[in-house]
């Protein structure tokens, strides 16, 4: 009833989000893996992806639940995360508390169309460890800086303002799995983070969804040049 | 009770989206316009949205109704969309239907993290008319062609599909709210574009809420250089 196309999981940040998301809800769906052999018009991936969603991209959610009716796709990781939280009211992906749920809804917003410098700086790469590469781009980078000294603070902030163990409260949802990938830079480039910050990265690495994400990703064996700024052989 | 913090309308872009909307829906609300003096750290700009939100961004809604509470403050325009949406739900900000709610959750998030050529070659700005730019803009630049491309064919699908005369069929709701600086852009620049799309831009232009903001842009007489790219004076 429900695919979830993505892309490599060393690589793919959006592809992680919805993942983990419903691994951890336990919301049952097949995966759908394209492989990133290129970016370009003519590659497996953007032909594939092409067919299935305008902008070409993962990932991509498949919803075939209605007979006779064909499959609806949803794109992107946010409209993919609300519509999930509208079918599965259950799960409660988004904190039930009003007040709550929209600072989780303006947290979510703030990733999906910001951190530009921690993303394009620390791309994402599971299976690498890259302290120098983490060490240089805090040096020379103010953007990589002020951008994880709001992660800093949103996190600190989040976590004590609700309670832990997650960012929202007692719930893994929307919020840590959007930022999961994020853990993931923080981890591999070494940033520098505040004590709770890295024990929350450990206690979101070691969640069933991202714990299964990361084995997954270090199973892969797929190096891709193009992915890799900062290595030329795995 | 509720309060809009935007910027310069003739500039700001992310304000106009949740500003028309609200004004398209009949939601009360007070404005606050924060002038845009500049984006450095020391700027008023800065220093008051800075106080009010973390990403020191415009826009943010505050909602203050909670007697003995703190007046709450969400920030960025997709967790506005959805809070407004949740808090006034005959109003239909989204569609009714799920399946072209989907749809159309997917077009606002392609919009909140795409189009970036558009956006960067062809800043917004009701007043100026660049005719020239526009031309050259198209001749030079493939992403901004193909971007020009992908929203000439959601919109077209969208009218023909949902049977106009908005996107998402006869109300005026969040992705229409969410292209209308789009829509501002293409009319500027003067864009080539099919008739059906022309047809929309001048319904959309025309329609109570952008109507208002264009007035009010064209009222402010505010020329900001570091907005200008384009023009050395007004």
């Amino acid at each position: 009833m429900l695919q979830l196309y993505i892309g490599n999981k060393n690589y793919s940040s959006w592809s992680m989000r919805p993942w983990v998301l419903m691994k951890a809800a336990g919301i049952a769906f097949d995966e759908v893996k394209v492989r990133f052999d290129s970016f370009e018009p003519d590659s497996t991936f953007k032909r594939t992806m092409g067919d299935l969603v305008p902008t070409g991209k993962v990932p991509a959610l498949v919803i075939d639940d209605q007979p006779g009716r064909a499959p609806q796709v949803v794109w992107d990781t946010l409209a993919i995360a609300e519509t999930l939280a509208e079918r599965f009211p259950d799960h409660a992906l988004w904190p039930t508390d009003p007040r709550r749920r929209a600072l989780a809804r303006s947290l979510c917003a703030e990733m999906h169309s910001g951190f530009t410098a921690l993303r394009s700086h620390c791309p994402m790469n599971i299976e690498a460890q890259l302290p120098e590469i983490g060490a240089r781009v805090m040096a020379e980078q103010p953007g990589v800086r002020a951008d994880l000294a709001r992660i800093e603070a949103m996190w600190t902030g989040c976590l004590s303002g609700h309670g832990g163990p997650w960012l929202m409260g007692d719930r893994l949802g929307i919020v840590d799995a959007y930022y999961a990938p994020v853990a993931m830079r923080l981890r591999g480039y070494a940033l520098p983070v505040h004590a709770a910050v890295a024990d929350y990265i450990e206690r979101l690495s070691a969640s069933p969804g991202v714990a299964a994400w990361i084995a997954d990703a270090l199973a892969e064996h797929d190096f891709l040049d193009f992915e890799e700024p900062y290595r030329s052989a795995r």
